[in-house]
This record gives C-alpha cells, sequence and structure tokens, in this order.
C-alpha cells in the first residue's frame, strides 16, 4: 500500500476508536512508526488529513444517496439500502460522534456536512413518496414533513444514542436495530396493511441478527 | 452574589456560548476578573466545576422529571410539561453540545447521564402508558417501544440537529417546535381524534410561536 492511503486508513482507525478530539498528528506517526517530517511531506497537518477523510466520505455517501432513486421499492431492497447507508456512517463514525466540536472547529466541512443532510432529507422524502405513489402509506402533509424529520434524526443519532446508553452491541447488529427503528415509523401510516408489514420486519430483523 | 455563585454563573455561561473543550480554567478566570489563585480556592480546577453543574442539572432534571407523574393530562399540560424539560436541557446546553467528547472525558459522569436518560425514558413510557389508559391511544406494544425511543431521541438531540442545519431559531422557537414535534409522533395512534388533535397542536403551536 502506498504511504498516502496508508496514513488515511490508519488515521481513520485511530480516530473511530480513540476520538479525534485526542489525536495529534505526531501521534498518527508514531502509530504509523514514520516519522512526523515524512508524514508532513504527504499531509500539511491533521486538518488536511480531515479534510481528505471527508472527501471520501462525501463521494461514497453520495454514490449510495443517488443510487437509491427509481431502485428501492420491496421491503428488502429498503432495508439493504438504509443497512448500506449506515455502514458507510459506521465506517466515518468519528465525523458523527464529535459532531458538534469537529463542526465548530472546521466551517467549510459544517457546510458540506449540511449540504450532506440535505441531501440525505431529499432521499427520505423521495422514499415516502415512492410509498405514497404506490399506495402503501396514507399520511397527511404535516405528518409526512414531521415523519421525515425523525427518519434523519434516526439514521444521524443512532451512534450517540447507543454510545450515552452503553449497551454496546456488536456493529452489524446496532445497524440492523437502527434499520427496524427507521423503518418501523412507517408502520401506523400503512393502515391495516400494519400489522403484517411490522411482522414481517421483526421476522427479518431477528433473522438478521440470528445471521 | 457568592464568588463561589459567580463561577459557576460564569462558568456555565462560557461553555455554552464557546464550548466546553476549548475553555481552561486560566480563561475562566480572565473572564472573571479574578485570580487563578482566587478560582482555584473555590474549585480545583475545570473538572470540578463541571461536576458541580452536572449535579445542579442531575438534581433538576429529576425534580422536573418526578413531577410529572400523575399531573399530567390534558394536551396543555403536556406541552408545558416538555417545554420546562427542553428549558432546562436549553439552560446546561453545553453537555448535549459535546456529549461524546465529555462522555470520554469523565467517566463517572457518563454513568450518571445514563441514569438521567433512564429515567427520561421511563417517564415517556408512564406518559404513554396514561394515554393509553384514557383510551386516548391505542398502539401495539413493540410500536411503543419503538414510538419512546423516537420521542427520547427527539427530546436528547434536537440541539444537535438544530446545530447541524444551522436553521438559528430564537430559543424559545426552537423548543417550542421541538414540543410539537415530540408531541405529534402520538398522532397517528389516536384513530379518528388524530386529525382534530393535530389541527389543535398546529394552533397550540403558531400561537405559541407568536407570543
Amino acid at each position: 500500500m502506498k504511504t498516502r492511503d496508508r496514513i488515511l486508513r490508519t488515521a481513520l482507525a485511530l480516530f473511530n476508536e480513540e476520538g479525534e478530539a485526542e489525536q495529534t498528528a505526531v501521534d498518527l506517526a508514531n502509530v504509523l512508526e514514520i516519522s512526523p517530517g515524512n508524514l508532513y511531506y504527504h499531509f500539511k497537518g491533521k486538518d488536511a488529513i480531515i479534510h481528505v477523510l471527508f472527501e471520501n466520505f462525501e463521494t461514497e455517501m453520495r454514490m449510495i444517496l443517488g443510487g437509491s432513486d427509481g431502485v428501492v421499492s420491496t421491503l428488502e431492497d429498503q432495508w439493504v439500502f438504509i443497512y448500506i447507508l449506515l455502514e458507510e456512517i459506521y465506517d466515518f463514525r468519528f465525523f458523527y460522534r464529535d459532531l458538534g466540536v469537529l463542526l465548530d472547529r472546521y466551517p467549510d466541512l459544517a457546510v458540506r456536512f449540511r449540504g450532506l443532510l440535505a441531501e440525505k432529507r431529499r432521499t427520505i422524502e423521495a422514499l415516502l413518496e415512492h410509498l405514497s405513489g404506490r399506495g402503501l402509506i396514507r399520511i397527511d402533509p404535516v405528518l409526512s414533513g414531521l415523519l421525515t424529520d425523525q427518519i434523519l434524526s434516526t439514521l444521524t443519532f443512532w451512534l450517540s444514542l447507543d454510545q450515552i446508553e452503553g449497551a454496546d452491541l456488536p456493529p452489524g447488529d446496532l445497524i440492523h436495530r437502527t434499520v427496524f427503528q427507521a423503518m418501523a415509523t412507517i408502520i401506523p401510516y400503512m393502515g391495516d396493511e400494519g400489522a403484517d408489514m411490522l411482522g414481517r420486519m421483526l421476522a427479518h430483523y431477528e433473522q438478521a441478527i440470528a445471521d
């Protein structure tokens, strides 16, 4: 692996494990067993590394969000789609973990993070419209806005909530539970089909965490 | 005002405004226009101040949460109750803003924060049971658990979501909007009464932010 790639991978793993705030460029050089000078040759400090990591995250998130258009229709499709989205967030989890501090420190990233959140919101709106268009849910426009907020909030703060609650689930189980939580929010808008769909979702969830 | 109280008030205002991570005990002494030695006479460093602030927050939160028992029944009662809860959180907002970092740094506070969250959860459960007992909502036990999670998540991450979205609402409006969001989650479980209740909630919300 090229040194540049090795630096990025190691930085990501270190920030995810130990939190970004406590780590310096020198700490990172020590973990990599290279000199600070060699690190500096590739990246002009920790800020530069964080910016490249954010760019990678942003590119991958936009690909995933853009890829949902028109292809996500069955329960299983939606499950997989949200799973992939959350897995991507998990891979870059330090951005979400220390969000307040990071947004304060890097105002340019705050703007771009806000852009990603807006795209996430549009994707959720499109999915709800799709379900509504197919007659699978019936929902008042005001409640549809609130439901979008709820799903967005679940898909943004799941890692923080898990951290506070200290439940310490294996990542795969935590992701499946979050997919279930996000998807189950539409159940009350499904009318009589809701009870059946909830049963199918629960079965799918139990199967997923048993695998 | 006694010096000790003045230190606590100023520290809280400073942490809320500027974030806790960037502030040192010396910064705080400068804002207070007292010597670091005088500050140290009252509190043995920033950690001691944070612990006392957390104790104050904890005491007030437990009083509010405990006070809901049996007295919150009408829509207006519930609105006021959640408003007071969120106002309390707003007063100590730096704990929520930099939560991940703070929980890492103070493991003892993480345990107590977790305890507060558990008490918040029990209060929400009790409110939902109360509504269910009076026949105002009908809800499957699985969905009731998920609804509790949603409300808890809304009441915990509202400040973070507002910060990321950068909407910059006046605090009172933001609190009213969050009360509306939390309460509207029960609408789909109200059956035919739901549409009427949503109308009443919207009117109450619009009145509240116009005042």
